[in-house]
């Protein structure tokens, strides 16, 4: 059941048996944009949702690793890949499900890369070779946007930003100092 | 009871009577570093752990709100302060406890602080008041010193690492490029 805990000003769900809080909290979904000269790696998704649409290797990070590891455990179960990582790009919340996804640049260490369990194909593509009406998230479609625009103009920044939905569309928007109001 | 769900990997506490999956995953805990020209705001814990001991205004994020909300409603809460965030300054994985903190660089909006229900006071501290032997957390701690280091060099940049503990002591590390081995 759902009550309030001593102390607390938010309702929780309690066990009415043993009286534990389940606090329930945003989760953390870690990726890779692995970059080879000037490709980009990509993944086709194996599993729902998105089914056949493609991805940057990312995934929920689990309790006892740091973002990093997570980051750099889901580019290795899904594309089988092996990166240097350079440094956080790019990170979403996404309120409306609860998630902050933290994407890395980093460089592919060599090009034994191959599906993975969740994964239909890898591969690589250039610019202009992007399947991008076939992005399976908008949190990936955004990374790989600002990663070209930052490419074109030399030189790499930290993004950060929200996907809000609005009327079924969701749409990225990016808060600036003073714009940010307390909900 | 722990079981390894289907297409997992790894045991969750999975409930006996409706089968519903509760995934354990890391929490994040989002606050602020509050400036007023050459000090910065602290706060004295009226709650355990570390009662008494002295930190800056951050809690756990809660579900529907973004990083940035989630400090700025943090730093209400506790300082019952009003601040511009400037930018995301530090990021810390705690994998011995399953937490990432982040920690954001803001200005005070105007001196109308005042201690909220879990803090004891609220002070601005010079550099050389800082009681650097009464701070609650490491994360905290750190994050002080890496803003009077930036401060003098006249740069301030962002900072990512981790807070392992070993040996009954913690520790910060940072790890860059290629030193980073997937557990």
């Amino acid at each position: 059941m759902k009550k309030v805990p001593e102390g607390d000003n938010q309702p929780r769900f309690v066990c009415e048996r043993c009286q534990t809080i389940h606090y329930q909290n945003p989760k953390i979904v870690a990726g890779c944009l692995p970059v080879w000269r000037d490709s980009v790696l990509l993944c086709r998704r194996a599993i729902e949702p998105r089914y056949g649409l493609w991805t940057l290797p990312a995934g929920f990070m689990e309790n006892a690793e740091t973002v990093l590891e997570a980051a750099l455990r889901e580019t290795h179960e899904e594309a089988r890949a092996r990166v240097d990582i350079i440094d956080l790009y790019a990170l979403f919340n996404l309120p409306h499900v609860n998630q902050v996804y933290m994407m890395f640049r980093a460089e592919l260490l060599d090009l034994d890369y191959a599906a993975g369990a969740e994964t239909l194909e890898v591969c690589l593509f250039k610019q202009q070779e992007i399947p991008w009406e076939q992005i399976a998230f908008r949190t990936i479609d955004q990374t790989l946007k600002f990663y070209f625009i930052d490419r074109e103009a030399g030189k790499f920044r930290f993004h950060m930003g929200d996907i809000v939905r609005e009327h079924e569309r969701t749409e990225f928007v990016q808060r600036r100092q003073g714009q940010v109001v307390v909900r």
